[in-house]
């Protein structure tokens, strides 16, 4: 078995966490200054494993192992989310730089390799999970060359300003691996509520986005009697409670959905509102539970259509497909779990993104969960206890040796 | 009976109109170049039809009668709305520089003399109707030092740029007049609906405004559990749905209520609102009315906040009176409208608020309507037909007439 050093882990991790330090978390969006600097430090460190480091064309890091006959991939990303958090992506590309050493120092795991990835740009500055998306030819030249960052700058140039345009992208070859490994904090509460310290990512949730829009007549709040009225805001609040209501009693054990976005328009005190649009999103690693959703979204919208007065019309923006792990790795990555923190593991969904549903569509994939101090995630105070690093990256490394050493 | 010239009405109206003009439309906010241009035009009118015109120091223009026995202050507000409508406040100015004339010129009614008056900012570019109030001993210096326009101007620069600033403010004397009387366009589409010409005023609603905040946790829209959340956003639009199902139940005849401003923080589609927050706006001449949606405002927010898991707050924001109009003056105003459009008049509350609300606490008061088409106000494309311009201003002659020798 691998034997990891928590400490190097975790002083790996402060070094990194200087590329675009802000207060005590991290400002590194993809393609920026630090973090083009923090991937030429990832490749360098990669080198100094024994490793050939390419950064390419769209600003993946891989450590390619020339000697191994037997390979994982092993990663996550290393850019963050505008003033975020230390941990979210970085711990599992330096935990997969970690497994590199340990595998390297155990004569036992001769032939068995690790190669180790940091995705370019899972957070979505650009694009969304475009770095494992280009590793696994679900990314075209045409994507890229219309795909712009939120304030409206182009990826092309981005990737001319990193120095990376030209440069060939790496493609995966399946028949190289065994599988893809991931390690990420949970970004949630789950395990911190149960005291429980690893986490069995059994899937990966397929993520539903909708549209809906209301369409009534803009007039003056003191002049236009309420029988006249076709009041934007009055059916969007209607319609979005019965969407809570009626969500809450078809869901699943794990289902969630959110309406986090609301506009109006035109948003003021005296003016009945003559627009109201919201974004209606439901997650779940269960497709018909996802369906379900769906089509119960479309009864409530067709009734506050008939209902009137106003216009209701619903769009679909972007539905993902849940992603399941392979029940293999799961085994494998709970019973290093069970080794190291007896009953203090679960099997759960991921209820965010990762870069291992992209990967899971071309290989047997798993993920690991270690926890997220109170849950927080996407911010500067996201934080996990040391102990709790420490402890995942020697389960995760013994994970990797029994899946390398599966036949 | 006075003789009204619909025709030079009409002309000085698109005289007026030409002070800031924008497409078909007005831009002429308060103590802006083309405001006070117009404030100016406006007092040598007023000197051309025989009056001491004054512009005073918050810059209401007032035509003073020195030789009239009984008199009637009549007028409206001369600045407009951004980009608003050529009738707003300007055709009551004008109206009341025709009666000016139309007195003149009739012998019979010597000694009856009209004071026009072109009042200041009644549109709130820096306060709420500061000429009105400013002539009712309703607006403190105080009020005037800390006053400022939405873009940050301090009103006393502006009355220093305007060369207001140093000059008495005018204050009422009541002794002086019979009463006020005010014509202004309807603003909504009542009398545009049932082929209407003039509306008589009953009353003008008193506008009630509250700030309900609810806080919940901002959290990340796939890790949070649903049982977890505390989504502001969801328990807005539940409790806002309540608020209009219950107002429904229980409003008057003529009760409207908006809830036109909602934000959501941080109004993102994938995390869980933390904070949401909403103005609920009710309007309605009977006070009772009023003081009863507060009521059942009151208990749907405690119900609420009892319900979870979100706290829920309930702050007042402001509570206008209801201003009711002189039954004697809504009386003649009614029968000089069935005179020249029988059965062409209704009466009916002012869903807006006008400076006759002010001038209504301190002396008799009444307003007229004249249809607005399509029910469009404060934007550029407000418009009267001609002919109801042309009718308007003969019966508010008639109507003012009336006011005056009635004993």
């Amino acid at each position: 078995m691998p034997t990891t050093d928590g400490g190097r882990v975790v002083d790996d991790l402060k070094r990194l966490a200087e590329f675009g330090r802000y207060k005590t978390g991290v400002h590194r969006p993809t393609y920026s200054v630090p973090d083009v600097a923090a991937r030429q430090w990832l490749a360098e460190r990669f080198a100094e494993a024994g490793l050939d480091p390419v950064i390419d064309g769209i600003g993946n890091v891989i450590g390619r192992n020339r000697h191994a006959t037997r390979r994982l991939l092993v990663g996550s990303h290393s850019e963050t989310q505008p003033h975020g958090g230390w941990l979210d992506g970085a711990l599992g590309v330096i935990y997969a730089l970690e497994l590199v050493r340990a595998f390297a120092a155990d004569p036992a795991l001769a032939g068995l390799g690790i190669e180790p990835v940091a995705w370019a740009d899972e957070e979505g500055h650009y694009g969304n999970m475009l770095g494992s998306r280009s590793f696994t030819d679900a990314l075209s030249e045409a994507e890229i060359g219309a795909a712009e960052s939120r304030d409206g700058k182009k990826l092309r140039l981005a990737l001319v300003e990193a120095g990376y345009a030209g440069r060939p992208r790496e493609r995966l070859d399946p028949a190289r691996y065994v599988g893809y490994l991931e390690a990420h904090i949970e970004q949630g509460n789950t395990l911190g509520a149960s005291g429980e310290r690893i986490g069995i990512v059994d899937g990966i949730v397929g993520i539903w986005n909708f549209w809906v829009t209301v369409s009534g007549e803009q007039n003056h709040a003191g002049t236009t009697e309420m029988r006249r009225r076709k009041d934007a805001a009055a059916a969007l609040v209607r319609l979005a409670s019965r969407i809570h209501d009626r969500f809450a009693e078809v869901a699943g054990p794990r289902t969630v959905w959110t309406i986090g976005r609301i506009l109006i328009d035109p948003n003021a005190p005296s003016i009945v509102p003559g627009r109201a649009e919201m974004q209606v999103q439901f997650r779940d690693t269960d497709s018909e539970i996802l369906a379900l959703f769906e089509r119960e979204l479309q009864v409530l919208v067709t009734e506050a259509e008939r209902a009137g007065p106003c216009d209701v019309a619903l769009a679909p923006l972007s539905k993902s497909a849940p992603a399941a792990m392979d029940p293999g790795f799961q085994l494998l990555i709970e019973r290093a779990a069970e080794r190291h923190a007896p009953r203090q593991h679960r099997r759960m969904p991921s209820g965010a993104g990762h870069d291992a549903q992209i990967l899971a569509r071309r290989m047997r994939s798993g993920m690991m969960f270690v926890p997220s101090l109170k849950g927080i995630s996407h911010h500067w105070t996201e934080d996990t206890k040391v102990e709790d690093i420490v402890l995942g990256v020697q389960v995760f490394a013994d994970a990797a040796a029994a899946i390398l050493e599966a036949r």
